[in-house]
């Protein structure tokens, strides 16, 4: 059969994350571990500051778990620019075996769960899981240069210059537990409208957490915090709105990391952060740290990617979406 | 220890490919499963024609194995268009539950590397591993349109319009082995030519080959088929070189992917294939099947990728590349 619970015994051994300006200037801006508030991260292209800021990222996890480059097995990596090049370049130089993914917004999950995969059944010791997006970088290949100054929808979502580096190892490495994973299957309900990424990625969301909800035989109720990466404030309502119809209704324990980033009043990011490095940032920054200190016994986190390039939707296509199910436990 | 061969237990259940109307001109032309003399495969534009392509190479594999949708864990897949919509967009509506990668051309590689793992561990079942390239919609994404007639150097690679596909399962599944697989690591040595991707790629490839033969105790000599996917011939000329200078020649027994796939005196195609979908449909149409008919009794494929983007390149970066190692047993 197709499309069933993968049972996991891994676990988060520490984190690392770096953030730019306005992330750092937002209601979680002092948990990250670093911030740059230039965004430029000391290079001459954003494209180079997006690699530089996965660099860091992921050297502050290695030194918070007093590690070495030759203590990591593999590299599970990704981002959203054109052949994921923050990742290749960012990541230069460590010597160890790499995994490049694409999974737009859910590159963070798929990471985490190739990698909890890999280290639970002891293909590796330990796996890091690193993904990035940076505001300048993914404006002007996704939409047009920031200097453009082109207008932004209600619905549109802001793009997180962000980092986050997931260290890895089985299920006696670290506190905080992986469980369970479930990925996603790609699913198209339409939506052409790249300014809303949100209900685009809503439907392939839903069909990953009902289908784990019937086949786990739990029900929202059951965790602390179930948090999607990242439909934002337009794509969370659509999804409570789905779920409840679906027969699970989400409660005050939902919520998106798009929504959690920035402050929706004082920021004008619209309907929220997005991209690979925005779940990452906020994962690796506050949820992991909540469920290792006690305070969240228990997590579902999706990861949610929009599939599509800026070509195929000028050529007239909709947007397909998936959505990476990864299960924390304290 | 980072770095060390990967024992698999898994094989190659079938395959299925497609190519375009120069491939099915080639050298190996008649072995391909489907070929559509426009290369447009009934779709309006270049890329939704190579998303077609990997569902059609897909659905031949299945139909090979009589297998449905149903049947397969997860499908591992990936190109080299901007955020890889080749296979999100060509892969819609199979219900299997989807791992983006992005490896360049070791793409193929990656997808039955990870594929294996999988199955080895019984993770799944089945998986299939999926890849494409379609030169039109690669050159104007990596280079120019073709419509603009650019010239091009002798050192420059063509395209692949091709995809395929690999259905995966345990050891007892299939009749050709996995055996072993070695991922690669990101390594660059300042070539930032990137009409020589050949020469680029070389470093990472005998890095990952180099590491392989010391570890396994194992010669050159050993394997019925070296196989690189794709250097073409400059590349492969230089590993030559290289895999001399390591103390490991190779002999009779070394091609690669790109040759194999275009006649070089009567196609035009200079230094020869390139593409996600060179080494797939290479792979898939004659290696594989020269295993399972006894012809080759042991090969070693080393998928290779340029992990550039044009933007990288504009912007005075050299390129960083990767060699992804797999060995297949009769």
């Amino acid at each position: 059969m197709s499309g069933e619970i993968i049972k996991l015994d891994a676990s988060i051994i520490c984190c690392g994350n770096t953030v730019g300006q306005k992330e750092y200037e937002g209601p979680l801006g002092k948990l990250f571990d670093f911030h740059c508030t230039d965004d430029r991260f000391n290079k001459d292209t954003w494209e180079s500051a997006e690699g530089e800021m996965q660099r860091i990222a992921f050297n502050i996890a290695l030194k918070r778990g007093s590690f070495e480059y030759s203590d990591i097995g593999a590299l599970f990596a990704g981002d959203l620019l054109n052949q994921c090049v923050g990742s290749a370049y960012g990541l230069l130089g460590c010597n160890i075996p790499y995994f490049g993914l694409y999974g737009a917004c859910s590159t963070c999950a798929e990471g985490i769960m190739l990698a909890s995969i890999l280290t639970t059944h002891s293909v590796f010791d330990r796996c890091a899981a690193i993904t990035s997006s940076h505001n300048c970088s993914a404006e002007r290949q996704y939409r047009t240069p920031i200097e453009y100054g082109g207008q932004r929808t209600p619905t549109s979502q802001w793009t997180v210059t962000g980092a986050g580096a997931f260290i890895i190892g089985d299920k006696n490495a670290g506190k905080v537990k992986i469980s369970a994973a479930m990925p996603g299957r790609v699913i198209d309900k339409g939506i052409n409208d790249a300014n809303n990424m949100g209900a685009a990625m809503v439907g392939a969301v839903c069909d990953t957490l009902t289908r784990f909800f019937k086949q786990s035989n739990t029900r929202p109720d059951d965790y602390d915090l179930i948090i999607t990466g990242d439909l934002g404030h337009e794509g969370a309502q659509i999804m409570r709105e789905f779920m409840e119809i679906e027969g699970y209704p989400l409660g005050e324990n939902y919520t998106d990391c798009g929504i959690l980033i920035y402050d929706k009043q004082r920021q004008d990011t619209h309907a929220g952060g997005s991209g690979c490095g925005c779940s990452a940032s906020v994962m690796s920054a506050y949820v992991i740290p909540s469920i290792r200190k006690g305070i969240i016994k228990n997590a579902i986190f999706i990861g949610s990617g929009a599939m599509m390039s800026p070509d195929m939707i000028k050529q007239g296509n909709s947007i397909p979406a998936i959505g990476h199910l990864v299960v924390f436990e304290g």
